[in-house]
């Protein structure tokens, strides 16, 4: 053809917004390991692998864990379309975007959606959900983890424990949450969680790491209806997962490769220094970022996120015009603010790789330069200062 | 945790099944290149290039030209659940395990199936989709153009013009085909044309390239029902792909540096010294296999395509062993024989990257030594023959 297409060769980016995250040197170099075929008996023993890796991520001990061949949004339509049936009731925590995106798929496929809603930058509260629960009774409740939109983080405890009495499956999205902070899926008695890889696992978008209770298997079995979809059906995705081996799809397997390598790196860091270092370098730089003089969305400081935080831009500061220049002259991609927080706040995400010590005061300094704050001065010595304290 | 896990270190294969094909190093190279952002101008220019390069393979102008975020089989159901609704009439052309699972997917989203069958082996007339079309008023026909089951190559132009002529959408499956023969979208009158980025395109498997002509972009605007799935409804994907540049899903980049990597080398070999080499390696290959005295499962020369090939399993041979020493002692596979053909016949594929003169040889020496075939020579003779021939 006439047109020429120039070399790969992408400019250097530091990812620090909402995903994907910054991806580790070895797991990128995972990416480019040669194919073994997909029934290869060496690629289902690291299927073997990801499997027991997640297992301990999740922390459960679920004989229905695998990956959806999709992001994290083909997780989400996975874990609800394989336990609602048209008719179904089902109850949903909306406090952002992505809860309102489980009413929107749940409602898609013929369930009947009540919703709990939160302000934007709050929590749902437990009473919300018993109050709801007096007058239904929903088949799954369903709830974000971590909120991406907003950068809240959710207790499961109590929600989980009120939708068992109700006899629900408790139904969780932690693409935010798993890889960066505790998720405990079974303690917690979720039924059915899903995540992604591009965020605090470190892997490359491409696949959705989900996982069903004994009780979300046993829903799913009793279905009346076949699931309407074949591609997301957990049944025929655990045929190829389970010890049938049977074909449903070709799997990804250059992002099995690369997740499976980030989730080796995981166990070698082990998931409670992990934890704290997601925890370290959000604390850092909320300390920078508040001393400088930049307002957090989220006021609770209980309930903001180790993986991402959002920051109010400030008054008079072009939203678009900051990213912009972040971009063009420091490589560095924040998140813009999505839904109700749409041009009010930027998204970080500090996740997986990318929560260092270095990315934290570079961003800091970034944005003291590029808002022309006087304080940047200050923010760096807070930040600085929480590392002290650590 | 205690475990410890192997460094990734798969042996060294030459992929010669029905897919994942042998992926080019500058491919592999591909998938290990940095990320950006989802939504980087960078980024945006590169899902630009993809889909300009893949309107070129698939010979069309359409606007609704994009890739499905998952694999070939992602594809099958987008292309379906945009244009079927419940309730609505379609007909299907089976020949094989993937027109079998069209209806499956079909029927699971609440389409009248109806199905017209050829022998598996065979393609399917079409006098008999002109016969089923005087009784029937479907939507949608639907039909597979390279059956990745039993080898065979379908031809679309009678069925198609049967189709539009009974006002129904022509649905084509081109996984097998696209990037290593002609499949000329637009001459053909495709409406829906899907396909996979892990047989001829030469990528690894993550994406479905999809396209859809007007008059289904048409169908999709006027369904009455919304689309059950959000993850594969292609008015969403396009808010993605097209000029809003919404957010659908993560883009899986990773892959689609991948995927355009492969689409460039197409560009560069050009369409037709490309569809040239794969029928040529597929030529020296039938010419080697015959001459030892192996049989094709498609009997008629016209109907094999030229990136699969299904070789009968000579009696008193034990498939499991013979596919089994290949991988140990080659590192070759070849499929294994699926639905009807299961136990009864190998699929060699010689797809994209691994369309090449040594593979064959390799190949037919390989089995000709599994085989004790006594003669190998003939077919190495054969097939070089062929080569001197072109």
């Amino acid at each position: 053809m006439d047109q020429t297409f120039s070399p790969l060769s992408p400019s250097p980016r530091l990812l620090l917004g909402p995903g994907p995250s910054q991806i580790a040197p070895r797991v990128l170099r995972a990416c480019a390991t040669p194919l073994l075929g997909y029934l290869d008996a060496e690629y289902l023993r690291m299927m073997d692998d990801v499997q027991t890796l997640l297992r301990m991520v999740m922390g459960t001990k679920n004989d229905w864990t695998m990956c959806v061949p999709g992001t994290g949004m083909a997780g989400m339509e996975a874990a609800l379309v394989n336990v609602v049936e048209p008719g179904d009731q089902v109850l949903v925590c909306v406090a952002g975007a992505f809860g309102e995106r489980m009413v929107d798929l749940a409602t898609r496929m013929g369930g009947v959606v009540s919703r709990v809603d939160a302000e934007w930058g709050t929590m749902v509260q437990p009473e919300q959900v018993k109050e709801a629960l007096k007058t239904l009774r929903p088949k799954v409740v369903c709830i974000v983890n971590a909120e991406t939109s907003t950068g809240v983080l959710q207790p499961l405890a109590e929600i989980g424990k009120l939708a068992h009495e109700a006899g629900a499956l408790f139904l969780v999205d932690c693409v935010t949450s798993l890889g960066g902070m505790p998720v405990n899926m079974d303690a917690m008695g979720v039924d059915v969680l899903y995540s992604g890889t591009q965020k605090c696992l470190g892997a490359p978008p491409s696949l959705a790491p989900i996982s069903f209770s004994p009780a979300a298997v046993e829903v799913y079995r009793s279905r009346k209806t076949v699931v309407p979809s074949f591609y997301l059906d957990a049944g025929q995705i655990w045929r190829y997962w389970g010890p049938e081996r049977g074909y449903h799809q070709t799997g990804m397997v250059n992002m099995l490769y690369a997740l499976r390598e980030a989730l080796v790196m995981i166990s070698e860091e082990g998931l409670e220094a992990r934890f704290a270092r997601h925890r370290q370098n959000q604390k850092a730089l909320v300390a920078g970022a508040e001393a400088m003089g930049l307002e957090l969305a989220v006021k609770d400081p209980a309930l903001r996120l180790p993986s991402l935080t959002t920051i109010l831009i400030p008054e008079g500061v072009d939203d678009a015009t900051v990213r912009r220049n972040l971009i063009n002259q420091y490589g560095i991609e924040i998140g813009s603010g999505m839904g109700k927080f749409a041009g009010k706040a930027w998204r970080v995400g500090l996740m997986g790789y990318a929560s260092q010590r270095a990315n934290v005061m570079l961003l800091l300094a970034a944005l003291g330069d590029l808002l022309k704050n006087e304080r940047v001065d200050e923010g760096l010595a807070a930040a600085s200062a929480a590392y002290a304290a650590a």
